[in-house]
């Protein structure tokens, strides 16, 4: 065994030698799986049912959907029962378990973990190092920088789950906290390193622990536009 | 080469093709090893000695002890000196260093590190994304959200490391920090996004940077219980 | 296909027998490359030619340069472009991305990332989980704490990047955040936590959120002894 394909799985794009795909996977077309890459990952309960070798890894999977024109990068697993939509993009080793479901032109950054039951929109940009736990709801057109934390509990450990909810066009700034159960509103911002405990209103732009609102969106594009007016940076 | 498992090995469980398992590593029954995972990877003076091929990697490796029952997946490294007891798992890209010790029924979370020393006691659960380094000390029944990090040297870069424990059944939450040689009291919390400079009395809750006490852990209970009454929330 | 070596690299040091070494790569003597590393690995813009298999991926890879005596551990990925000194080391989970530089005997820690060009100086310390994008300048003899994150852009998401520069010296606490665009002065010391908005004086000391000046590096020096000067720590 070196890599490993399912007799089960539909294949229209490329696997790379090394990687192992499981169940009745449909990977599309112009698709790439790089090397070390898991598709159709068993969930927890059935790695009970304790697989001896990969073909039994491979009978316990129902498989996972990958469309067309995808880059699936070294070291990501994705879990069975994910669907990730057309020109979906990973980093290295990224996480995507059971029933996720990512639209197309999606980018998920190295490392990045969807760590649940977890639903990306269109066009979501999420960098490296974000984790989502199970329900976070993320709308299309999303930005979330590096680094940045979602929570589902907020009185943990409970029995009670609440995902987070990011709507269209929203900008988390790096490493910033978000906490459960919250929405942030459609177009805000959130500052980085901020610690976000409330709804965060729609075109609003928020900062601190907890974060409060600081700016609007129309402000914070202002500051944009001047900022980017000032001399380009170079490295040294 | 594809896996390997030396010779010296006792392997009582089942380990997947593409694993790597050096020097007299001990696998429990029930215990499933996955692609991709390092068994009794050898310390970093050791590889000093210039292993050519993974035979001599095998060879200067002590191996590491892994109970019954666990699950390591996939990406997941595992020094030599470890010690992992019964049913204990790891998620994906788990590090564990030299001569860590992990009690029975503990969980690890993807990419969590345990980079150095660590002990972790029973019935512990560590999300993703932790940082434990070196002389870190956590009891049984101890919850640690993702992405927390502990420290161990106060002032860096200096030449005293000074470990935090942390106490039978804390609750530290998500992407908290500890800073180097600090106590977390036994039944104590950790709000997310904390900072936590000076020791945490047991029984109490803090927040905030620096961390002060909010309420007792009777409070706490109560806040969570009001939370757990409200009505579900649902994905979407 | 197991592990795989090009014909056009240039091999001095140990290949483990399943990395993949691409492009024309150069390996420096007593340099030990661990099983699952990717060298060489192409920047997006090529995998959009859409390799078909192992020696197609090799063919469109310009290779990176490991100096001698350096260790590769496993999960790394080094992108083409990319140059390393000598004695240089990683952890586990490793990213460095195209173009990027390490200077000799710097060390990058476990799961730590590299994101774009980053240039790293001599004798630099990054600790695990650190996340450094494009244009992260750093020069020498510098201490980076697990789990920090820099920035690139004021004002996500913008057209213009501003890469941070950190100085000589300088030591920067676990889980701080430096906002684009600033610098930290020669010998400065960012207290674990902080949010850096602003730059950062030489030999000065800052905490907070955001982060202000505390104390100076002589008087953070006097306690650094004063601490070291207690009793040390022990496990358990």
């Amino acid at each position: 065994m070196i890599g490993y394909v399912s007799k089960r799985a539909q294949v229209h794009g490329i696997i790379m030698e090394n990687a192992i795909i499981l169940g009745r996977s449909v990977i599309g077309e112009e698709t790439l799986i790089d090397n070390w890459v898991y598709v159709g990952y068993p969930i927890r309960r059935k790695l009970k049912h304790f697989p001896k070798k990969i073909e039994e890894l491979d009978l316990i999977s129902d498989g996972a959907k990958i469309g067309r024109g995808c880059v699936i990068r070294s070291f990501t697993v994705i879990y069975e029962g994910a669907e990730l939509g057309d020109r979906v993009e990973t980093g290295h080793g990224v996480l995507i378990r059971e029933n996720s479901k990512i639209g197309s032109n999606s980018r998920i950054g190295s490392f990045s973990q969807l760590d649940g039951e977890v639903h990306v929109g269109e066009n979501v940009n999420i960098q490296s190092m974000v984790y989502l736990p199970h329900l976070t709801w993320i709308d299309d057109d999303v930005f979330i920088g590096p680094n940045v934390t979602v929570t589902n509990d907020r009185y943990p450990v409970s029995r009670k789950l609440s995902g987070v909810k990011i709507r269209r066009g929203a900008i988390i700034g790096a490493e910033a906290v978000l906490i459960a159960g919250i929405e942030v509103g459609e177009n805000s911002v959130i500052a980085a390193g901020s610690i976000v405990t409330k709804d965060v209103p729609a075109n609003s732009m928020v900062i601190g622990a907890p974060a409060r609102i600081k700016l609007s969106r129309m402000e914070y594009e202002e500051r944009k536009k001047l900022y980017e007016a000032e001399e380009n940076d170079t490295l040294g």
